[in-house]
């Protein structure tokens, strides 16, 4: 049987074998939910670096430059971490440059896998139609905060694995605390998630309505891929 | 109010700020409960050491020397980490010297708090009621398995942070996954516990009836302490 494993926070990455899995990469609050929206509305790909220098290189090339660090908008960029940001009809077909706090560094250092997609509860269901019709076993990579496991991206991570559990059996103690957290709150996470540190730091910052938003299911029915340097809808 | 943290690895332990804490370590199966076990059946001290070396360097001047690797007892050892061989009468008012896979490590990466104590669920309420009568906040640092977390040291986390929920808060998200956990399985942990990878791994190598009294509550009234280099019973 295939399995589905989870890592909570990339500074336990170096934990799991990468090699012939698919990994799919969340940070819920907020760079995968905007990655997705992003797509979704149209952006024609997304490149997600490291730095905030990388991001400016692509940027002096014409790209739009989105990202944040420490959850606020990095100064001088076009778009900080705020999916509504990624509603503008304008970047429609444009190409997004991205660099936030915890999730490019997640999708950087999944780069072993044989597949890399970005998941948010925003693409939840067409995410585990793909992962039941592939062949390979899966890892759920939750880009945490700052190291640290939260409960946003464990959620989702939970929600993968309840929602393939007769297609795929859990691998690893993280998977299975992971799939429990989801099964206990599975009637209300929008609460759960809310209890976590960094929905609270949003909060601070008056950043709430994003919160509700990431955490709405299936607002866009679309996959998304890292393809080469980019991540595309496909 | 004082706060209550929880490390599910000890590989994510230089996230959290150790000095003026309490930590309590934990390694369910088996390190601590063995510890428990032989401070509760009258051995005199117990030093836990990182390596086989340090442990017959100890056993070279007299002390048992007790410790395994990967599950299985070291060559030419008194004791392996079962707690029913701690239950021998001769080794009462004897000194051991101890070295396990994931326990010892997670004791060596606490020394920089303020006291460091030794739990396991068989003297749960010993150690609760201490943590009540404390002023400082607490750290339940998780032995783990190599590096991953585990689901019965995050479920013994998970029941500190329930139990003393009106003392302390819970600070971090990796404190509420625990505290999860345990809320939903409190009405039977032992099978949540023996969902775990190592758990599935002891039922190999016949080891049964060890995880059975590791998850008994209040065997012992006992509270297990660091003093300098060794863990007496307090």
């Amino acid at each position: 049987m295939r399995t589905i494993e989870t890592c909570l926070t990339p500074e336990l990455i170096h934990q799991h074998e990468l090699q012939d899995k698919i990994i799919v990469v969340v940070d819920i609050f907020r760079a995968t939910s905007c990655i997705v929206t992003g797509l979704g509305e149209g952006v024609a790909a997304i490149y997600p670096v490291s730095t905030v220098e990388a991001c400016k290189a692509f940027g002096a090339k014409g790209m739009i430059m989105a990202g944040e660090r420490g959850g606020i908008k990095v100064e001088g960029f076009d778009l900080g971490n705020s999916p509504f940001e990624y509603m503008n009809p304008e970047l429609k077909g444009k190409e997004v440059s991205i660099s936030t706090t915890n999730g490019t560094l997640a999708l950087e250092k999944s780069k072993q896998a044989d597949e890399i997609l970005v998941g948010a509860f925003l693409n939840l269901s067409t995410t585990i139609d793909y992962l039941k019709s592939s062949s390979k076993s899966v890892l759920v990579h939750c880009a945490g905060w700052k190291g640290t496991p939260n409960l946003e991206d464990t959620l989702y991570a939970g929600a993968l694995i309840h929602k393939l559990n007769e297609q795929l059996a859990p691998e690893g103690d993280a998977a299975k605390l992971a799939r429990d957290f989801y099964r206990l709150h599975q009637s209300d996470t929008a609460a759960a998630a809310k209890e976590s540190g960094h929905a609270h730091r949003l909060a601070k910052f008056g950043v709430t309505k994003d919160q509700d938003f990431c955490l709405e299911e299936d607002e866009y029915n679309i996959l998304v891929k890292l393809e080469g340097k980019k991540l595309i809808k496909s």
